[in-house]
């Protein structure tokens, strides 16, 4: 619950304090002193999102933002034809893809769940395991990677590439390239786009003074968040998506989740530890941003919790030993439902894609 | 090529003639009455687009559109999460999926290519076979298709819908209902919404009188289009799209084009056979309309042209005896080129589609 602070009285109290009238409007004054309180503790775990996701000295120009968002789009240089970025980043989703699991080509199964690609260059690094550095890379990866889009090589990329059309597109856009249809060009391409694809929230305007942007639920909710402890690994920019952290600290996660073993990981998913082959990382995870996360379920890494307050009441028990009351839930989820961002106006337009000349 | 038509005078020549001076510019004046009575000769055979493509008596109410379109992009129904009708009719590829032979639920590849969806209320019939009447049958057998969508019952289907939030939104677009969310008003708002989904072209302007809406080839390509006998078939308001023709009059169509046997018909596609049993179905296929051929390649009713120069080739000599000469097949390329439709603005733009609630 929100920690009631008297400390400090309002200029229009303290005027009527001094008329003898203060116990007119108490509730008030209270409030507005823990409005401030809160904006003020808030500030210290958290920070508004940036005007920019930009990478130092590479500008985003629009013609590399709108290759990019072409190629985000684009599913032909996959294998059976069917999978491009948007195809696990899904307009329609919030940027993810509503799977527990994501699929790959061919439509196989793969063993995580497919983050939002909203607000992503601002985490850590990407993947639950962290194991790509940045949204450039995790490009560069997955158009190669045989799971994913279902190539081997970049010449196998780069040449399904020219003869969709594209070299106009990359010669517009790396002007100074001696061979601008790369692989290279691809990931700085989607990269560019990507680093577009931010969600100004409610709770970046409260963080920024604007009280009366979170309801008084939310506001409730963000406290809790704050007192439970919740903000011990879920803070920063994109609260959470800074740190990683060991999943099922007071008991084995799939006890409380209804997580099972899966495959590619030889049993239950132990996170880092599966490409670091290093103990210390077993059931490592990257804290899940928050942004977006009420309209992105189902949630955790293999997706095995299908609403936003079961999730949270899993987290608080796993993580922190604590049993929230059904109140606190719903006080949470309130204060996550104002993580809920504006969509980039033109991220839900589909680019018409180039057709191969004939 | 271009049937030269002296017969008419301009008002402009009929006073240069007068003046003994209409050997000045023969050209321009051939030029016009050419194209005049290339515009007649063509309305003779071709219908622009009405501006609606409403069913009598059931209007289109912004409710409903937005419904169906919302419903057009949601995946969550089908058995694996990931099928909805803009897996197969998806923006970036001018409403069709760029594949040769579409997918169904689970990766299945199927027998036949997917059409575009723009402007198919406007067919005689949906799907190669014309066994869906109405793109409001289309939509509701596709949903209990296990190929297509993976479920098998009715309920299976409102039960998704109900959890998925859409009971709101199926009760203010059919509010007399005693059961909104029904594959009945699945199936209307869908149709509603691909009843919306027309694509004016410069043909269209050129049939109604702009002579300059249409490119000089083009205009030499719809001649030669008309002469060679293409609009024998490929006629009305879709340029074809209005009836049934065996396909390979010739000779086997797959002697020409490579296609291949499918399992699914235990040998060569024999078209409207497989659903009628009837012999004398054999090898007839709706014929395919010709708006925005040029980008929604491959071509047939298997992909097995990957190229539309090819695929003029191909039907000229399988369906009319003939061999186009490489400057005639340009021109009718060009003339192809211009029933490339205005998308309709809002189509591209991907909705976010309801969470499930909490």
């Amino acid at each position: 619950m929100m920690k009631k602070t008297h400390s400090l009285i309002t200029g229009l109290c303290a005027v009527a304090v001094a008329a003898g009238a203060c116990v007119l409007f108490p509730t008030l004054a209270m409030s507005d002193n823990d409005d401030q309180a809160l904006i003020t503790k808030a500030n210290a775990l958290f920070k508004p999102l940036p005007d920019s996701a930009a990478l130092e000295n590479t500008p985003l120009t629009p013609l590399r933002v709108s290759l990019g968002k072409a190629l985000f789009f684009e599913t032909r240089v996959s294998s059976d034809g069917r999978l491009g970025c948007a195809t696990c980043h899904n307009p329609a989703y919030y940027g993810a893809d509503s799977l527990a699991l994501t699929v790959g080509v061919h439509g196989k199964q793969l063993p995580r769940n497919a983050h939002t690609v909203f607000n992503t260059p601002l985490l850590i690094a990407q993947h639950y395991g962290g194991n790509r550095a940045s949204v450039e890379e995790q490009a560069y990866k997955a158009v190669i990677s045989p799971l994913a889009y279902g190539n081997s090589t970049n010449e196998q990329v780069e040449t399904k590439l020219s003869q969709l059309g594209y070299l106009p597109l990359f010669k517009a856009a790396y002007p100074d390239d001696a061979k601008p249809v790369s692989i290279e060009n691809w990931s700085k391409a989607i990269g560019a786009y990507e680093r577009t694809l931010l969600t100004p929230a409610p709770f970046d305007k409260f963080l920024k003074g604007d009280a009366q942007a979170l309801s008084k639920t939310a506001k409730l909710g963000l406290d809790t968040f704050i007192n439970t402890g919740c903000a011990g690994c879920h803070n920063g920019v994109t609260v959470g998506g800074q740190s990683y952290q060991k999943f099922g600290i007071t008991q084995d996660y799939w006890l409380v989740t209804g997580s099972t073993p899966k495959d590619a990981f030889k049993g239950y998913d132990k996170g880092r530890f599966h490409d670091t082959k290093n103990e210390a990382d077993a059931f490592m995870f990257k804290v899940p941003q928050l942004r977006n996360v009420a309209v992105t379920p189902p949630y955790f890494h293999d997706g095995s919790v299908a609403t936003l307050p079961q999730a949270v009441r899993v987290m608080a028990q796993l993580q922190l030993g604590k049993q929230l009351s059904d109140e606190d839930v719903s006080h949470i989820v309130s204060f996550l439902e104002s993580l809920t961002g504006e969509i980039p106006a033109d991220f839900a337009k589909v680019p018409a894609l180039p057709v191969a000349a004939h």
